[in-house]
């Protein structure tokens, strides 16, 4: 009896072998894709589907691909030939809130923007944000270590978790962390899972560290700007005279002008960069008249409300870049993160890699915590030798300035060449023993972030 | 040649066996001691010393126990026959403050509050906050993932170490993590670092993330209450009202007692319980009138100041609880940790188990993240065993009220016997199996935190 057929024997209904199945769970939203189609999608209800999936992975040493919704960035998530795909998309139960101790726990399946909408009846939110949270799960947020729009100002997902219950290889069921704010019992297990893309177990849930909604308004403004230079250095002004916006996104000519086409708005001036920033709180309207006068003397032509619904369409520009530059071919998005005095000197860097190679690398960048997602746009499926190129100048440009491959979508498979020069050898090592630590057979997301030379 | 020989071959000096020295290791500030002196004590002034002592102690396969400041308080720092210390305090340097990226990188022997002092020429700071932060070591603070009065607001050590350098027992450096806010490069290995109380490595230096200095002055109050229970139930109604406070610290009876015992004051009612709490930045004092309504409401006798000297006055009470309990006698203190909405029970169980035991259990809480520090006091140097049998009870509680171990103090070697216990072996074993990765020998703090069965 084959893997397919035991699964199917155990377990019935929920191990799909359709053909549209199998072939989107090749791809994630990166555009890459896997080289062919994995035996089976289990789309687990329980946790014990889960564990009886990973025993009968674990007995037949088969493959196993853990997917949420399918939104990452990195390929982690894309399945292949001789692999089973553990889809925890079902599992998208609230399980519980608590209000008094700003706690929640959740199966991994719930969407991002579905729980924060039920938590808010209760006067709370779960901060991260990454720009996929109206199609991206929990479970994907935590497997990613995934960050977004307001967490220079509210955190990223690790500063965000309690505790997470991990099916191992083997299917035991651990539970880690705490339901405290608290706890250094032994070692930190639960900030080790959160990021970790699939390598060391299955999150079948999570316990959530909340905050409550913040009161206030909240007001928009957006600059636009001659250069990304004068962009750059307008937001480094706003950071170095020490206002948090919750928000705060910079885009260069190149996305810029790809939104403005997506939506059918007059085109920009050539060149021209945009700033869109958020405030928020009791200060929000202080916040934004002082973020004002920044912008403007940093010569910006400055627009400003406090009106949530033009709010809401200033800022539907900026969530609109992904979708813009997907309509213009394959992307390879970088993701590279410097410290925040180092934006406009990456700027530099970026500009002088497109002339190298004669290509536009438009660029959106989380200006607030100096995240910046460089794209590299293609045709066809394959990723072209002269755009990897170009990608390694960025990347080790990016670690010249003090900073780092990923910031928040993860290694997957699109930068796992990158990572040893990153952790140096030695660390590298150290990481893919870790692993052998949670799952000694290697069947978990074989291939993905560590690929052994 | 033996180890010690060796060690003073290659390093002369810094060497040091002076009786004195080695007395001084066997002890943290537990009160607690080893069986008996180490071999020597390596007063590391580099990396180098660091990387040198430890290719001699794998050589040699001597257990190595690293020391910051030895203000530990579960005895993971404490040395014993047969061990070298490895002292970090004397590389004390701040080596960089980037205020405009909000960080520091520091050598792992500054004092926590001599950092903080020099941080504040530059408008920034380090929130992690420990009652010992005029004694304690920065890398002291990371080994055990310290927390302190300020952290429910501004956080724990976990989210303020945005990188660490390591040596690992075989010599080798590591440099892990990240000068970016940002950052999802492998797997979190500086998370896990923090609180593994020298397990892993030898933290030689750190990447800091700081904050600006909390703008508008400081509101302090105190509140005394007939009852414990009373006492818990008005900071409850602070939290529960949305006001986040920088301090809420809570004392029972017993606690309060020896306080005023300790610093000639006159005594307080018999049962009464102390809350004492400050409120900072912009709205500090419009919280506190609204704090000082809720302690009024609640059946509290309210003292409120702005003034800052007698703020820090007040505040001196609670800040004196830890010598006013060593003078008592010797303290095994506890520090379990329950969600905030537990904290009442948690005291109804304290006082179950003082009258199980016919025992007074002094009592101090970090009353804004349910972080309780139970005193037992008794005579001599080893605990008795109907302490010890009281402390079990007192954990086990802790757990059923879905609650931890330890906070912030750490495991060491007065709490590994219940490690197990909370991790569940499954867990417990892959720790383990995690610590060999980076020691396989187990020379760095052998026996503590995990011990064989």
């Amino acid at each position: 009896m084959n893997v397919v057929e035991r699964l199917t024997q155990e377990m019935g209904e929920i191990v799909d072998t359709t053909a549209e199945t199998l072939e989107t769970a090749r791809a994630d939203r990166s555009g890459h894709r896997s080289p062919g189609r994995p035996l089976a999608v289990v789309h687990a209800r329980t946790v014990d589907d889960v564990q009886r999936t990973m025993r009968i992975a674990s007995a037949t040493g088969t493959g196993v691909v853990v997917r949420g919704a399918g939104t990452g960035l990195a390929g982690a998530a894309n399945a292949g030939p001789g692999e089973i795909v553990l889809s925890t998309a079902r599992m998208d139960r609230l399980v519980e809130v608590r209000p008094d101790d700003l706690l929640a726990v959740v199966e991994p399946g719930i969407l991002n923007a579905a729980l924060n909408a039920q938590l808010a009846e209760h006067g709370v939110w779960w901060a991260p944000d990454p720009a996929s949270r109206d199609i991206s799960t929990v479970g994907g947020n935590i497997a990613t270590g995934a960050g977004g729009l307001l967490c220079a100002k509210y955190g990223v997902v690790r500063d965000a978790v309690l505790g997470v219950d991990l099916v191992l290889a083997d299917g035991r069921l651990l539970r880690l962390g705490h339901r405290t704010v608290k706890g250094v019992t032994g070692l930190d297990l639960t900030s080790l899972v959160i990021g970790s893309e699939g390598r060391l177990g299955v999150v079948v849930g999570a316990t959530l560290k909340l905050r409550r909604l913040v009161e206030g308004g909240v007001c928009t403004l957006t600059a636009t700007f001659a250069s990304v230079r004068q962009a750059a250095a307008a937001s480094a002004s706003v950071t170095a005279a020490g206002i948090q916006p919750s928000i705060m996104e910079l885009m260069d000519a190149g996305a810029l002008a790809a939104v403005h086409a997506l939506l059918d708005l007059p085109s920009p001036a050539a060149g021209s960069a945009q700033v869109t920033i958020q405030t928020d709180g009791p200060a929000a309207r202080d916040d934004a008249a002082h973020v004002d006068a920044l912008l403007r003397a940093a010569g910006g032509s400055v627009a400003m409300t406090a009106d949530a619904v033009e709010g809401a369409r200033l800022l539907s520009i900026r969530r609109a870049v992904h979708p813009a530059l997907a309509a213009l071919g394959t992307t390879l998005i970088e993701d590279v993160a410097v410290p925040r005095s180092a934006m406009p000197a990456m700027f530099d860097e970026i500009a002088r890699i497109e002339q190298a190679y004669g290509i536009s690398i438009p660029t959106v960048a989380h200006a607030g915590d100096g995240n910046l997602h460089p794209n590299f746009i293609f045709e066809g499926d394959q990723v072209p030798e002269h755009i990897w190129a170009a990608a390694d100048e960025l990347f080790h440009a990016a670690i010249r300035l003090g900073g780092t491959l990923t910031g928040e979508h993860g290694v997957g498979t699109l930068k796992s060449r990158w990572l040893a020069a990153e952790l140096g050898d030695d660390q590298w090592r150290i990481q893919r023993d870790l692993v052998r630590v949670f799952d000694p057979q290697g069947i978990l997301n074989p291939g993905k972030v560590f690929v052994d030379a």
